[in-house]
């Protein structure tokens, strides 16, 4: 076991190496691992590579497993006390619209901004960043202790951004290997940059692609409009009966399973005084939407929605093309709270669909792998402890917090694998996450590696 | 002037050489002249010298004109008797959804089909292989007789598939070189493949794209849905509310100028027994859309129109990208008839979006040049003369229809010059013009450049 005084020197070493630290996480951001996007499909692959080698070298035994979309990177590090399984991905989303970035997403740099340095590429915050604050972590114990303070394992995946197609099959066939005390996630964010926090509620997500066809080619708007159908009007038809006047998603059975939150939560969340006012100002909206009887947090972390992600058809280049188009389609997705049913929403959806097709027209759907929502007990005792060392780096109360995001892991973890998650990370609102120039702080990624020292000298020695 | 004889040797000419005249054809098909992609620019202008040079190989003088676009081509050939202006265009319609030709668009090829030889290629029937029957015609006038039948001038533009935009000005500016007796327009259809037509009624056409731009950047779906607005919501409302439950466009003042047809009229086209159900299942749908009131025919030629010629927003690639889009766009075009004002609908279209906008959302706009509808007197003698020499060359009664598609030439061609229009074209229902796979019946292409000889010949001896 560690001692506090090496916990100190673990810390010190951690400080003492910021540059090189640094240099490792340039080196992964710099592999355009796109997952959504098979042309990048070797990029995944050198990424998991990358990670095997940067694990071999801190005492792992590292490897890549392969799956039938992109591979897992598994490492195992045996020791004595409570054995962790710390999951994160290595994939990013892609970078569209590219010319709405002002630098290659690939190229990371540091940046001056009001807030301090910034670390600027795509997965700087999601999730690549956030990953090597652990890996790091891990790293300075490594060089400090020529060990780490407990078994840990890391299962790091390739698909979390195309909803984890292959994860729930691995976990299962990979159980025994991986059932670990508990899972530490690193995908979330603070509340503010000097705030940290800890995730205790998930949204779940399960999403749906959808394809009208109308007739079995396309037409002259002039020659067939007026008696033919237009599958672009079905489309709009269809996506604008997904909500009502109140912003309230209309899908049968939609809301079952999706429960009032308790009033000590609210009370809680209310006193954290969010403002999304400011909230939203910052990306140049004013009007806060949806039921008026939902705080905006609430609406963030508790109720669920229904968002259309993309939508395509017809002649979409410069000019004008006056054509009566064969097909349109839309990506959507749903973010699940409470026990909403992914399956149940996926089937509502597509009924709601085929209810309103003309009989002459018809309907494809591609899905989109679901999860439902996760809740954890903020009461367990690798809360307690994370909350501590977390207070104890930032020097302020660490905040219980939801998240409007989707981690399937967290649900996939605790159905097949029958373990909790704790869910810290360090990411901010303003990381511009999925966007271009995505960010992550500096201090967040110092700080964040610290923090995981700390968190794993108070589980090793709780 | 020509006599009989000379009418039999011109079109004993046409028979033999009807080899060369499918080969002229095919060259032209070549030239990939779409004008909505600035990417073809050079093609437009290729077309337009080609044609150039083959007017000036029949004794016009034939000039290239630049515009602020694509360059016009104007040809004159001074003789006795009326002075005809023919227009036609060399541009064409894109190609994509590219994957869905059976060919290359741009490499023309004969085949047999169930209905006789077929010509296919972009352009074949829109408009390259209407204009060739012209060109044709006067050729064989030209080698036969030295001299064309009557002073003929001829307008090729380049901008007709993206709303002919430099043609009005241009008109202006040249008013008196090309004011004529009246025009011939060879851009319309046949009734069938059996039965010669002359278009009486067109419908005119306005188009408007708009995007609808929400937040200032791309947001995660997770992080801002359910608070923030999401633009593809916005757009679907909108576009959704463009018609009623009947199918009646909701715009206010819509149908300000849209007048109920003749009865005269309504029973000829009774009389035509248009299989609208064929129609339709000819493109693989079955139900007639629109109000019941309104028959088939009716809807496509005197019935105004709202279609969506193209949307598209959010992330529309394989896969899934959980975005809340910045913007979302739509390309929107208005049929118009009786005396529809293009202005006054794209205004009041503009108005319906921004009603339908939150305060803190916003919508741009491009419009596409409009025209308004226009109608002939089916008693003036150049449709007559037209009549006649149509019904000498397929043996059957021509008819008067209309067309659901616009030709703004006509319009022009009445309000800058004050002279009116001959529409008479050899197209067929399934031609497919600007859809995959489009071609011209070899029969089209044929007697089409007969039926020309025999106009040019009883309007030059009326």
């Amino acid at each position: 076991m560690t001692t506090n005084s090496e916990l100190d020197k673990t810390l010190k070493f951690l400080d003492d190496h910021q540059e090189e630290s640094i240099d490792r996480l340039f080196e992964i951001l710099r592999i355009p691992s796109i997952s959504t996007d098979m042309k990048h499909k070797n990029e995944c692959v050198k990424a998991a590579d990358w990670f095997v080698k940067q694990l071999t070298s801190i005492g792992f035994k590292a490897e890549k497993r392969s799956t039938s979309g992109h591979p897992m990177v598994v490492a195992h590090s045996k020791g004595k006390g409570p054995h962790l399984l710390f999951y994160g991905h290595y994939d990013v989303q892609p970078v569209d619209p590219i010319d709405l970035w002002d630098h290659d997403p690939f190229n990371p740099k540091i940046e001056d901004s009001s807030n301090g340095k910034i670390i600027k590429a795509r997965g700087a915050s999601d999730d690549k960043g956030q990953v090597m604050t652990f890996v790091e972590a891990c790293r300075s114990f490594y060089h400090t202790n020529g060990k780490l303070p407990c078994s840990i394992s890391i299962l790091l995946e390739g698909e979390e951004e195309i909803g984890s197609p292959s994860m729930p099959q691995f976990l299962e066939n990979h159980s025994s290997e991986l059932k670990s005390d508990y899972a530490l996630v690193c995908d979330t964010g603070m509340w503010d940059s000097k705030t940290p926090s800890i995730t205790t509620m998930l949204r779940g997500m399960v999403g749906d692609e959808v394809t009208i066809t109308a007739a079995n080619r396309d037409l002259h708007s002039g020659m067939f409009g007026g008696v033919a159908a237009n599958p672009i009007h079905l489309l709009s038809n269809i996506l604008s009966k997904l909500h009502d006047n109140d912003g309230r998603v209309t899908l049968k059975g939609f809301y079952e399973g999706v429960h009032e939150i308790p009033q000590v939560q609210k009370d809680q969340w209310n006193a954290l005084n969010f403002d999304a006012k400011k909230f939203l100002s910052n990306v140049g909206l004013s009007n806060i939407i949806g039921e008026d009887r939902y705080s905006p947090l609430e609406k963030l972390w508790s109720q669920p929605t229904c968002e259309i992600n993309g939508i395509w058809g017809g002649y979409t280049e410069p000019g004008f093309k006056t054509v009566l188009p064969s097909k349109a389609s839309a990506k959507i997705s749903f973010r699940l709270v409470g026990s909403q049913k992914p399956d149940e929403i996926l089937k509502s959806f597509r009924e709601h669909v085929q209810n309103n097709l003309p009989s002459d027209c018809s309907a494809e759907f591609i899905a989109k792998a679901g999860s439902g929502a996760s809740t954890l007990e903020i009461d367990a005792p690798e809360i307690r402890a994370a909350k501590k060392a977390l207070e104890d780096e930032w020097g302020v109360s660490t905040q219980m917090i939801g998240c409007g995001g989707s981690i399937p892991i967290g649900d996939h973890f605790k159905n097949i694998l029958e373990m909790n998650s704790l869910l810290v990370g360090f990411g901010l609102e303003d990381d511009k996450i999925h966007s271009p120039n995505e960010k992550y702080n500096l201090s967040s990624y110092q700080k964040g590696t610290r923090s995981w020292v700390r968190i794993l000298y108070n589980l090793s020695n709780g």
